[in-house]
Formats: C-alpha cells, structure tokens, sequence
C-alpha cells in the first residue's frame, strides 16, 4: 500500500472509530483506563525489553544523555504511566456534560453539551509516556487518536500501543480509536495533514520547528505550543523575602520547561535593596544574570543584556534583569517582549495587582505564586495534553475539556418561527 | 503608500487599540452603543444620501433587484440598526466575568477569566447593517474591528463608518477600534490575511467562494460559515401534524438560509399516511419535492431524487425527501449528506429522541422544533457575528462570548513548587 493509500485509510477508520466512540457511556471508557492501568503493569517486562531496542539504537545512534533517559522506561516509570491513566478515571467525563442551560420565552429548552472533537492526530518527539498519556487523554474525552512519536521510541510505542488496543478489544471499544503511525517516512506526517475531512484537530508536541512546520502544513485546526518567556515582575510594594523565594522558583526549579522564568523586573524603588541579595541567592543556584543598565550599576559585575536577551527563552540557569520606574513601564516591557504564556507581580499592593491581572495578556497571570504553576495539574484541570500559546479554543493547559466542542440540543413541543 | 504599508499599518493600528480597548469598563463600551445609536439616527438623511450614490451605482451595473434591495438603507432600516446596539448594551460583557474558580489545596485562588480575543478581521458582502451590528459585538466584546465589505456598498459603510469613529473619539474610546479598509482592491484582503501577529481571527460572512479564500489564505484562525444541509426527520412515533407545521416552516419561512431545511426523511411506517399530506401542504406553498424511490411509488408525481440532491443545499423551494427504514438509517443518512448545521427529529417517544440527540452530531439538533431556531437570538445568545460551521472555538451562532477567550488568574500569597 502506498503510503497516501495508507494514511488515508488510517484517518477514515480513524473517523469512524471516533463516531461510535462518541456515544459510548463514561463506565466503559473509565474501565478501559483501568484495565490499560493493569496491562501495563503486567507486560512491564515486555515494555522493558521492548524499550531497550530503543535505547540500544539511541546509544549508537550518539544521542545525549539526557535524551537517552528521556525515552528510558523503567517498572518506577511504567507503574507512574498506569497510575496516571488511574487518575484519569477520576476526572469527570466532559462529553454529555450540560455547560449552559435555559427555557425560552416560546417554551424551547436550549442546552448546550460538550461533545467530542473527532480524531486527535497528535505528533510528538522522543517521551513514550506521553503516548499512554495522549490516548488515555482522547479516549476519556470520546476522541479517536492518530499518535505519530518519534522514530528513536518506535519499538516502546509499538508495544505500548497494542496493549492499549488489546484492552479496547477486551472492553469492545472500536480499537481503531487508537492507531500509531507505524511507518517513520516524515512524508505521511504530511498527508495526514492535508485531510480535514477525517482529523479535527492537529496537536504538535516538541521543539518550535515541529510546531511551526505542523502549522504551515495543517489544512486543520492545530493546537499550538510555544515557546514561554515568563517575567516576575518585583513590585515597589512586594515583599522580599517573598520575592525571592518566587524568582529561585520560578527560575531555578526546573529551567528546562516552558513556565519557567526567564526575565527579572525590579522597580527602580526597591532594585538597590532586592537586587544585590537575589543576585547572591540566584548565583548560588548556578544563575548566570544578564542585566540593564540600571541594574548593572548596582550589581556590576553582571553581563549586560541585549533586546535578544530580553526575548529570549533560555530554558537555562541564564537571567535577563532590568529595572523598571514602574508597574506601567514593567507591563510595557512584558507586552514588547514576552509570549503571552505566564507573568507573575511579587506585590503587597492589591490596586497594583488588579491592573496586572487586568491588563498583562497571558495565559496566566500569577499574583505572588510562582510562574511554575501554570500546569493542568497545579490548576486543577488534571491531566493535559499540552499548553497552548494560542487565544482561540483554548488557551493554557489544555485537559478533557479543552479536547471538546459542544452541541445545541433544544426541546420543543412543535414550535415553529413566526 | 503602497497596499502592504497601508495594510500593516492598519492592523498595527489594530493591535494598538485592541489592547486600550481590552481594558475599558464595560459603561464606557456601553455608553459608545448608545451614543452611536442615537448618531446614526440623528444623521438618518446623510446615511439615505450616501446609500443612495451606492443603489445608483448597482442600477446601473444591473445588480438583481433582489441584491439592490438588500443594499437599501431606509429609516425604518437605520432605526433597526441603532436598535440592533440598544439590545447590545443590555447584553452581559463577557470580559472580565469570571467562567470558573477554584482553590486549590495550597491555598491558590484560581480564576479563570473572559477576555477579548484582539483584533478581528471581518470580510462581508453587501448588507451595509452588518457594518454597524459587527462593530457593535466587537466593541462591546473589547475587540479591534478591521471592516472590509463589499465594494458596492462601499459610499454607505463609509459614512456608517465615519459616525461610529466620531462617537468612539467623543467616548475617549481609542478610534482605530473600528476601522474600515478604505481600498478598493482585492489584494488587500489577502495582505490582511498575513498579518498574524497583528490579527487574531478573520471571519468571513459571504458566499462559500469567500470563506474558501479567506480560509484558504489566512494565517490566523477562521471562523467559517459554510452550508447548511438541513434535516427534517418523520419518525414512527410522530404527532403528523406537528410534523407537517415543522416542515412547512422549516423549509417554507425563509428558503434562502443556512439554517432552512433541505431534506425530509420519513420513517417508512409512517410514509403512507404523511407523505401525501405533507406533499400536498408543501406544493401549496410552492415547493418542489425530488424523492427516493420509495417516496414515489406513495406520491408518483414527484421528480426523482439524485445523490447531488441529498448533498445539496438549495437555498430555494426544493427539498429532498427519502423514506427509511428506522432511526438507524436516518441518523446514517444524516451523517453522510448532513453539513453538521441543524437537524430534527419529530417524535413522541422519549428514547428515539434521546438517540437522535446522542448521536446526530450537529451544531444545533432540534427534537419537535423548527430548524430555524439555530439562530443567536433564538438560542438566547442575543446577537450574532455569525454561525459558526466549525467544532474548534465555537460551534453554531457566535455572539460576544465566542468573540472571547479567557486567561487564568492565580492569587497566591507565597506559593512556590515543591
């Protein structure tokens, strides 16, 4: 089969996987989580073994380090796959949910009900816990999902993914729900991408060249994952012991991710008393500062720092600094330079925070907490299947219900419009 | 200045008020309705005379008198529009109310907030009014508006445009809010449509040779509105009367819209009794039937039914009609030839009407009730931008709410990651 042939039959069984799907009942879905819960757990040693074909390959294949413990799967690793799908057991089922509800003045009963989106074709890089993840995502949500993970976890994704068709099998569940892209020829990434008619949505997961090439390429909606450059902002009014504790947070916890912090603003009142300690507790974290000028008259044995450093997303122990004159220039400063994802005021002030929550265009926009909360989990809104940098459909972590439209359903008694 | 100047400028400009506009107090957007409305009336003899200079023109290039009359601004009309944004200013602000809220076991509060989308590109063909109703829902909705409409109204929007300006400087409100492109020339359109960084949502509202282009060419999201292949299903358990007033009113109210019904199904134990009735009913009100074989050998003078008839969106008195055997194959029926706009079910049992709902997935699905009520002011929403043909974002009429996204509000006092 040529691989157009082969893409397109996979997205129209896709399709119509995700049409029965649709209607079938919370308990079923909830107990094809639990059994996959189990499976894996079980066929632990054939995922082990399994997932060494794809260590040995990366080993020889000269990746780094940490991208080889990135695909690792150990039995700790596999048991937190299980209990994550356990987990979402738990979440409630957003299909069929009433979101809205009203009687019109003409007797009609509207109300508006979360459905499924359809099929999920979801691209990621490296992680194969991500794909136990994803479908058990879509799956709860009464999507179909086309999983295409990169081609160093083809042998742990291979495994994984017949386990969880062979528990869609034992709950007859339609198993097409769940397909994986079996060929590693990149050209079917790109056919896949060109059938709105079977995929709904395009979900994107790995560095900003996947994304924006899956973007240019999607004849369908694509749920977009930029980059996060998160600003703490130290407020004339904040309290410092506060807004330490919150940048080493914010920048230090865990620099690799997208809602850590990568900008410091101090206003100018409080920079010569909070900048020479922060840049000791930031430097004993490893943080390398770059900073304005301002800021390198109090502590001037900092780097100074470019615009690029300003725009920058380090995903590092690196820091851009600057002094601002007030809440005005530091939300000028986030609108110019930052992405929209997460911004943070250290303050004491509440006027000063409404105008920041007010007026900074995030995804979250954080008062005296850490950047590093913007996550489904610390939300609430349990798992995830990415963060969105777009304002349309969903913005921020995106769960169940972000996986769902919705639906009028209006009763009548044989009205008609006049 | 060449067209991408001008183009990138406009939109700059955009962006610029948008993020004024996303932050002013919903009285002010209020007080901005009402003043418009009262200036449109106020200057009702200078709306008729630009207008005027636009019938002429289309006389004179032989526009269908239908289409001249569609571009005729009367005062009736005019006092319609300025009614259209008194009913805006009674509707909820959607920016700043709050969708959700939570606290989290850290002590987080964690509010999830409506804000406006930015700037919206709004393509239209014709009707001058729309100028003012889109206006309005964008501004009250905290959105930038980038008016392009149709050339042959180009003298109405213009003036139409002028009075919304003005009362937007006498409010202190920022001008380039609503901004109408001034040229002509298709090009800009397509200009527009590459500016993501300065536009957020184009919407299209035109003929599907429009929306296909924009959609085609935009590099930010679409709200698309597409066809509308309407159903009507008869099912065994139906009140025959109330069947034939739906139908009737479905298809015979108002033929030329998308949520105007296109197609009959008949539950083949009802066919013998209703088909006749309702032929004749229909043809009295001057509609055309084509049907299945099944439906002619019980009403013999109708015309045929082809696989283009079922898949058709007349806009016109013609419905197609189609006998089945059971539920099942209506709701296959549907899935096949249905648009996924609005489709009913009448029935007096309780369990079809339930599947029917579960299972037809379409933006709006109606049991005992005219298709006609998918409508924004039908369905409660108030007034509308459009319908939306898409499950992404927002499904079905789109009124100020869908106008929006959201950002996430957390209230900490300390909080940092473990």
């Amino acid at each position: 089969m040529d691989l157009q042939s082969y893409t397109e039959d996979l997205a129209r069984r896709a399709r119509t996987a995700s049409r029965l799907l649709a209607v079938v009942a919370s308990e079923r879905k909830n107990r094809w989580l639990s059994r996959s819960a189990q499976a894996l757990e079980d066929r632990t040693a054939a995922i082990v073994e399994a997932n060494a074909h794809d260590l040995a390959a990366a080993t020889e294949a000269g990746l780094t380090a940490a991208s080889i413990d990135r695909l690792r799967l150990t039995p700790p690793r596999i048991h937190a796959m299980a209990e994550g799908l356990r987990e979402m057991v738990r979440l409630p089922d957003p299909v069929g949910q009433v979101l809205e509800s009203s009687v019109r003045p003409n007797g009609l009963k509207i109300s508006k009900v979360g459905v499924p989106l359809g099929v999920i074709f979801f691209i990621y890089e490296s992680r194969p816990n991500v794909t136990v993840d994803a479908a058990g995502l879509c799956v709860k949500s009464g999507n179909a999902i086309i999983l295409r993970g990169g081609k160093e976890a083809m042998h742990s994704n291979t495994v994984l993914h017949k386990i969880l068709q062979e528990c869609l099998r034992a709950e007859e569940l339609p198993v097409d729900a769940v397909q994986l892209v079996t060929t590693t020829d990149r050209a079917a990434v790109g056919h896949l991408l060109r059938l709105p008619q079977y995929i709904d949505l395009a979900i994107p997961r790995g560095g900003e060249g996947l994304i924006r090439r899956v973007a240019e390429e999607a004849r369908m909606p694509v749920l977009k994952h930029y980059m996060g450059n998160c600003h703490v902002y130290v407020d004339r009014a904040a309290n410092l012991d506060m807004a330490e504790r919150i940048i080493i947070n914010a920048k230090c916890q865990r620099p690799g991710v997208c809602n850590a912090a990568e900008s410091l603003l101090i206003h100018g009142d409080v920079a010569a008393t909070f900048l020479p300690r922060a840049a000791q507790a930031l430097r004993a974290q490893g943080v390398e500062m770059r900073g304005c000028a301002a800021s390198r008259t109090i502590v001037p044995d900092m780097k100074p720092a470019s615009e690029e450093d300003f725009a920058a997303e380090y995903l590092d122990l690196i820091l851009s600094v600057k002094v601002v004159r007030d809440l005005d220039e530091a939300m000028a400063h986030i609108a110019r330079y930052g992405s929209q994802h997460t911004d943070c005021i250290v303050t004491d002030d509440p006027s000063a925070a409404a105008r920041f929550t007010a007026t900074v265009d995030s995804a979250a926009v954080m008062v005296n907490a850490s950047t590093r909360f913007n996550d489904g989990f610390e939300l609430g809104l349990g798992a995830e299947i990415g963060i969105s940098t777009d304002k349309f459909h969903a913005r921020g972590p995106c769960g169940l219900k972000e996986l769902c439209s919705y639906k009028f359903i209006v009763l009548g008694d044989g009205q008609v419009r006049a």
